[in-house]
């Protein structure tokens, strides 16, 4: 027995289709949605819909299983079958995260759910608290990185489908960590949308990076945010999700008095009670604006955290010396900017940004850096470069090893990208195959000309459709206890045992933190309570004064010593001390 | 002695061309503008710029003068030359408000402002405290509304000049009334805007009803903001202008974390500092989104007030028995809507909206009713109907008698539209008319279509280029001493010295307003303190009780009387009533 709904509000004739047969559905009711009652459907039943007089049978939007790829039938699934073991799961609080961002379908040999819990204990070895999962809602073909969803209610059946979401989630709260999903609201992908059939949800009126936007603001856009609203109620109610993560916000176009941020962590603040377990939602936001985090009460949309950029753009391009400051990067460059963003959040408060050209951003007043989740590696960051490098290839382990140890220390949210806490070798890659050879060309050619205008050759631009350019992102696993990748797992390790341990780094209180720099000697002191970060990344040693007694309690290369009142760090390296006085 | 500055960021070359001559311009500067320093110019100068090879010289953007209409040459103004005599000027306090909208080019038979300055006298007996005048800059052609400017800087030359607006602000100060001026930073006009020869005004990656958005948040956009800043800062300083009415925000698409408003409202306020006046600024808003007049420091915009249409569609819709409600009617016509209007400012404050097809609005909370400027007649009410009527000419002098009546005794501030207060009989028409055929033809075939969608044939509906349909909107002053009209007149006159001259009828709160209705009898009561207002819309008489002594001070017919314990109303009227016990 079940209830099927559908949003058509356009259709003047709906029908079912069934293993063969078409049931017509009643409707559209006054919210534009047809109905059907049927008795005999159970968990595994295929259907699609046909509209009007249109002879193909389209998938459900609100599909949960897509058995053979987006553009099949539907099949029914039952949430209530599975069994959960998590009953008196809480997750941890996000001010005490520590978020390690990964990839299903890279982040295992396997490529799956199943595959990614074999390597859970070494997270919750590591004291990650916050499992972020890049997007999984199906999309054309087996292999992308997942921002290309079209059944957004689906789970991708090449990482183990809706059950092997769940063994995962369910296996990630034994080990005591939380499960943040990342989703897409802001468009769908090239290949295999079917929701423009059956209604608007997009609108013409307003452009963005992926073409026509999301309808949050139009006729019919009710439907579309209950879609949404009920996609994200999905997940953190039926899959047991802890928070999501809402892919580049700044490409919701909503002028709305109640806006489609606003209604959303309205929405999960009420499950959150109902569930009786703290739900967040954590928003990548472009727009430098602390309204996305501020209460609603305060005039804002109520997220728990956004993601900042501008802690990684100032300290990558401090630590890059590649060719020139290109494209933001060309925003950055000084130590100041990284003092600014350690004390402030945003570099870009206002100001005028040259590679905008428009002025960016307003000031984060008022607010906890519990709020910002800052990193200085993640998909983006490293799977955008021509070659997908990660930070340690491009600037050396020394420099890995200071950039992370400022990012632990600092006193926003940390997330870490997966095979970063043993600097993995595996590059991370952009791949896309949507089994259309059409589309795959026309991504493949894209990519080479976004890079060709950085000087890049076509031959050296690994192409997204190949088998290869996927294969070649996975982690390696065999490498994790050998040589520099222990060395680099041992320091990740100490860094967030020290972070977990120690009250003062979890505060998120920029307002009594301490920075003093110097410009031309490049280095830079963070002062949180009893604990100090010195980074030395100029080409000098640099010896400091110390303030009273002081112990070094962690050090990225042995030459960091403190002798007599002083402090000396070798070019390079970063020293963490507790100073007894605080 | 003058200095020109042309923003002009893509230029690769710049001249100044005047008297035959080209004057080679030095830039473009950081911010992309161009400077010469011309000893020899003075006011009177004509001048336009050259950019780059293309051979045509276009009228500056920021032109204070067109003397030859807007594709012509520009001349230099000087505005430190007009003698003001307004030296003492304060405006009375927005709160106090009775506004008056006229259009300069109908308001008198001349059409100028001088034509207008001949009947301030009577808006000074009326008791009107600000005129706000429909748009002034200069846009193609010699007619129209006005809302088609593409010369933001320069006054219509048809009006008078900027000269003229001198001598007509300084006029009404004279008579202690305020001036407000309705600017239009949403869109150019569609003939006649050069704007974007020189930089990105606008963006294509937002539509708007009349094309293109303008670029608040891309590239270039702080020059943009810039441009209408400087404008509004203009017309307030130079012109003594009192306060601004900002055309259709809605329109402004801005995900900047500062938006256009907040930027506009804080300088605005700035200006109005150093020049020691109280200066206003008052949003067209249909998003019904209180976020619009909230402070700045509340997450708001910080606009004084905006226009809120639900109290003109809620009354409209309850009087007007023509054809059915069509259009925005649709979601109205309950006497509770009428209710919701006067106690929460907004009928759709969340809720849905059939005619919208989606939720709109948000509640009013914790904001006076002096944020929001009510109308039963505006610009755009009579205008935007085909014939142009004006409310009595639809539903007879006793109705439009309590229509106003409500308006004068509600707690927002009113504003009533030229020609309102004695019944004029001319109608409001659409009027425009660019100097080109072409756009003339189209304008009429548009119009021409869209009221053929309500059932109108062609030759019903006025030619928008007709010289007749401007003329035909002229107020006839000779009426106002006759009959009706002189009915009329008295009957707003006594209104509005009651509301000037009553405490409780201008404290804006809505909190402890008590409003009673009866939907079918179709009665409404709304007590302000000691003053009851009670209109009878209903087609019987309505008798009510009265709790304690009460005496009517106003009645819209003389069949209002009050019998024992008891008022009694005929059909379609209104009485105020004094209690002494309040």
């Amino acid at each position: 027995m079940h209830d099927f709904n559908l949003w058509a509000p356009k259709a003047k004739k709906v029908q079912l289709q069934s293993g063969g047969n078409n049931y017509p559905m009643t409707g559209p009711d006054e919210t534009g949605t047809w109905h059907l009652e049927m008795p005999e459907a159970t968990c595994g039943l295929d259907y699609a819909y046909l509209l009007d007089d249109d002879p193909t049978a389209y998938p459900d939007p609100r599909s949960m299983c897509q058995p053979n790829d987006v553009h099949g039938c539907s099949r029914l699934y039952d949430q209530s079958l599975f069994c959960w073991s998590d009953q008196k799961w809480q997750a941890p609080p996000l001010a005490a995260a520590v978020i390690y961002e990964l990839h299903i379908g890279t982040f295992s040999q396997e490529g799956t759910f199943d595959g990614a819990i074999n390597h859970l204990d070494h997270l919750a070895q590591l004291g990650i608290t916050h499992i972020e999962v890049m997007p999984i809602a199906d999309w054309a073909g087996d292999r992308g990185w997942g921002y290309d969803g079209v059944a957004l209610f689906a789970v991708s059946d090449s990482y183990g489908g809706p059950d092997g979401f769940k063994r995962f989630v369910d296996a990630c709260h034994a080990k005591d960590m939380a499960v943040i999903l990342d989703v897409v609201y802001n468009h769908f992908g090239p290949v295999g949308n079917y929701t423009t059939k059956f209604g608007p949800y997009l609108t013409e009126k307003h452009k963005t990076p992926w073409g026509a936007a999301v309808n949050f603001e139009e006729g019919g856009s009710d439907q579309v945010r209950r879609f949404f609203c009920d996609n994200a109620q999905m997940w953190l109610r039926d899959y047991h999700v802890d928070g999501l993560r809402l892919d580049a916000v700044h490409e919701f176009i909503d002028r709305s008095a109640i806006n489609f941020m606003e209604q959303l962590s309205s929405e999960v603040e009420r499950l959150s009670t109902n569930l009786g377990r703290k739900l967040v939602l954590i928003a990548e936001s472009d727009l430098n604006d602390p309204k996305v985090v501020r209460p609603r009460e305060a005039g804002g949309y109520g997220m728990d955290a956004q993601w900042s950029d501008d802690f990684h753009h100032s300290l990558f391009s401090l630590l890059y010396k590649g060719n020139p400051a290109t494209g933001y990067y060309g925003d950055f460059g000084k130590v100041q900017d990284l003092a600014k963003a350690l004390k402030h959040v945003f570099v870009y408060d206002g100001g005028y940004s040259k590679y905008r050209l428009h002025s960016h951003g307003r000031p984060v007043e008022g607010l906890s850096a519990q709020h910002f989740i800052c990193f200085i590696q993640n998909h983006d960051q490293i799977g955008n470069r021509a070659k997908g490098e990660r930070l340690e290839h491009l600037v050396g382990l020394d420099a890995a090893k200071v950039a992370l140890g400022l990012t632990l220390m600092a006193p926003f949210i940390p997330m870490l990208f997966m095979g970063e806490e043993f600097a993995s070798s595996s590059p991370f890659l952009y791949f896309a195959f949507h089994n259309e050879e059409k589309m795959a060309k026309l991504i493949s050619e894209g990519r080479r000309k976004e890079f060709a205008a950085f000087g890049f050759e076509d031959q050296e631009i690994p192409d997204p459709a190949d088998m290869s350019t996927f294969e070649n992102s996975k982690l390696k696993w065999g490498e994790v206890h050998e040589g520099d990748h222990a060395h680099m797992l041992d320091w990740t390790q100490k860094l967030i045992a020290l972070r977990r341990s120690t009250n003062a780094l979890n505060d998120g209180d920029i307002h009594h933190m301490h920075v003093e720099y110097d410009a031309d000697k490049r280095w830079l002191t963070m002062q949180r309570g009893p604990i100090t970060t010195i980074i030395n990344i100029g080409e000098a040693e640099v010896t400091l004064p110390l303030n009273g007694s002081a112990a070094v309690i962690l050090r990225s290369r042995a030459e960091v010593e403190i002798r007599g009142d002083s402090i000396t760090l070798a070019p390079m390296s970063l020293a963490v001390l507790n100073s007894e006085e605080k």
